[in-house]
């Protein structure tokens, strides 16, 4: 006789908020990565060519939570057309001590939405100016939506400008975003336009091909690059990475192969790239003056999702939320 | 909205069983793995020492079938202290047109135990003498009980020699499973006398250190080794492998990792590499006569978790079986 848990997608939301908290749940899974003996392995990635289809499944077991999960994220691109969403994906949660199932989070990408949007406050929180003002996002999707809520709560934005490769999407967002961030938000029509005077810029788009090049940096500036997650994917150029005075990376056996870095091989230097959790755990100096330039290249790894799944439960269960299943 | 449909350990018992159809169902699934554009990427594993645990994932997508299964094995070997299995398991099965959660099936590896018993079955089918009348065991526990069972539905097998390191087990396994298979089963103290005139070999153990040696052969054995699928896991010593005429693996890429194929690097030819599914699809030739020596390595592949998951919803969808969440 075993038992699981089901919580739904409603049950999650009810759960997790993009707060301080969960911020504080993925800053304390960075800083595990650099400090406690994490176990992740490798992205298990199941392509599906013949229906546009892909499967990411991430894992990661951190030391001290009670449970570890493995998060199972499918996208398939053909589903718009039959009237479904691309991407969905849900997480399952063992018991860390016994490795029984703990409980299926039906949580449909939302989990993943709030950890990927609270790495983002945990990379500039770390390596930004403290007194960063100025924010630009390219982007205008769902993530590019969150990742600027994040920001907000662990810096006094005052000031943000968007670009979208397609423009109306860049006034929606500057429309819908004044308002649920209220402070104004201005569509640019270049790149050079939104990341002029930036304290902080983040990339949260499905590029291929760079963004950002190495003449749109300025002294000061932050760059948190979290749209790469796949070999293909790339919005820095390689000569503006090689430019930026430190790279920070969520797991670097990971930006190796999916992130920025990938694209910028051999650039840079072994004792210049650093990751997240070795800067919050005071291993590596992170930004060394108000001029440097910072880049935080974020993946998405298995241990945010672990530290998500395992707040969400333990939230759900003092709630009394999810449905038990007898087996 | 979404929803997944649960089936319980009971629900999976009820829908399948150890038979030819679950036999024909992995055969097809060794089948595709030599003619289709399977995608089977490499297992996911996760190693939790603190907890003496692991967990693999393993995954394939079979063109043709309606679902694909991603299966999580855990294993936490101090689980007996606290009253609990070492081994559950559980498989989410997804449609393979849109990736998105048809059905989970809590199966505590009931599934998993089938359809390695099926593959068993396959391999002697495929690879040993169409009259082969005594079948060796070595090892006496759940899966070299199934083993023996699977054996049976496809060879005449009126003999049985079981040999197990405890040698209450394997009087144990005598008694119950002569009543079982209706065969006499016979309890050998020693590995040459339970190998003596077999016809087929099975090793099902734990073993790490080689149980068969080259000195047991004799002409016209088939071996099936099914209980290496761990890199430090060994039933089958190099030498003897390096003697065999026909050397088939379930997956190549899988057995050169964890199989017995590990423990002998170098010492087969590539061009004497065979998979089981290319000897089903006629590429390749197993036994080319009487007197050749074939040896099945078998790791355990994730096209066969697909095979069976994706059996055994469909049957249940049909019978109505199934606990549905609405999401």
């Amino acid at each position: 006789m075993s038992e699981i848990s089901l919580l739904s997608e409603a049950d999650c939301r009810a759960c997790i908020t993009l707060d301080t908290q969960s911020i504080k749940a993925v800053e304390q899974a960075f800083y595990l990565l650099a400090t406690a003996k994490v176990a992740m392995p490798p992205i298990l990635r199941l392509d599906v060519p013949e229906h546009n289809g892909e499967v990411d499944v991430k894992t990661a077991y951190l030391p001290g939570l009670e449970q570890f999960a493995i998060k199972v994220s499918p996208g398939f691109f053909d589903n718009p057309k039959l009237g479904l969403p691309s991407l969905n994906g849900l997480m399952l949660l063992l018991d860390s001590q016994t490795g029984l199932p703990v409980a299926l989070l039906l949580d449909n990408g939302y989990l993943t939405a709030i950890r990927t949007a609270a790495a983002g406050a945990v990379a500039a929180k770390w390596l930004s100016r403290e007194n960063a003002t100025c924010a630009a996002v390219l982007g205008a999707g769902e993530q590019a939506r969150l990742q600027l809520q994040a920001l907000c709560l662990v810096r006094p934005i005052r000031q943000v400008r968007v670009w979208a490769r397609d423009a109306r999407q860049a006034q929606r967002y500057s429309r819908e975003m004044s308002q649920i961030v209220k402070i104004k938000v201005t569509a640019c029509q270049t790149i050079e336009a939104v990341l002029q005077n930036a304290d902080i810029a983040i990339t949260a788009t499905p590029g291929t091909e760079p963004l950002i090049q190495a003449e749109h940096l300025h002294p000061g500036l932050h760059i948190t690059a979290m749209g790469s997650d796949a070999p293909h994917k790339n919005e820095i150029a390689a000569t503006a990475l090689a430019k930026v005075d430190q790279y920070v990376a969520d797991r670097l056996s990971q930006t190796r192969i999916l992130g920025e870095l990938h694209h910028a091989k051999g650039l840079l230097a072994d004792e210049n790239l650093a990751e997240l959790g070795q800067i919050i755990a005071g291993q590596k100096i992170g930004r060394r003056s108000a001029k440097d330039i910072t880049l935080c290249d974020l993946t998405g790894t298995g241990a945010q999702d672990t530290a998500i799944a395992a707040l969400a439960w333990q939230r759900a269960k003092s709630r009394g939320k999810g449905l038990l299943f007898h087996n």
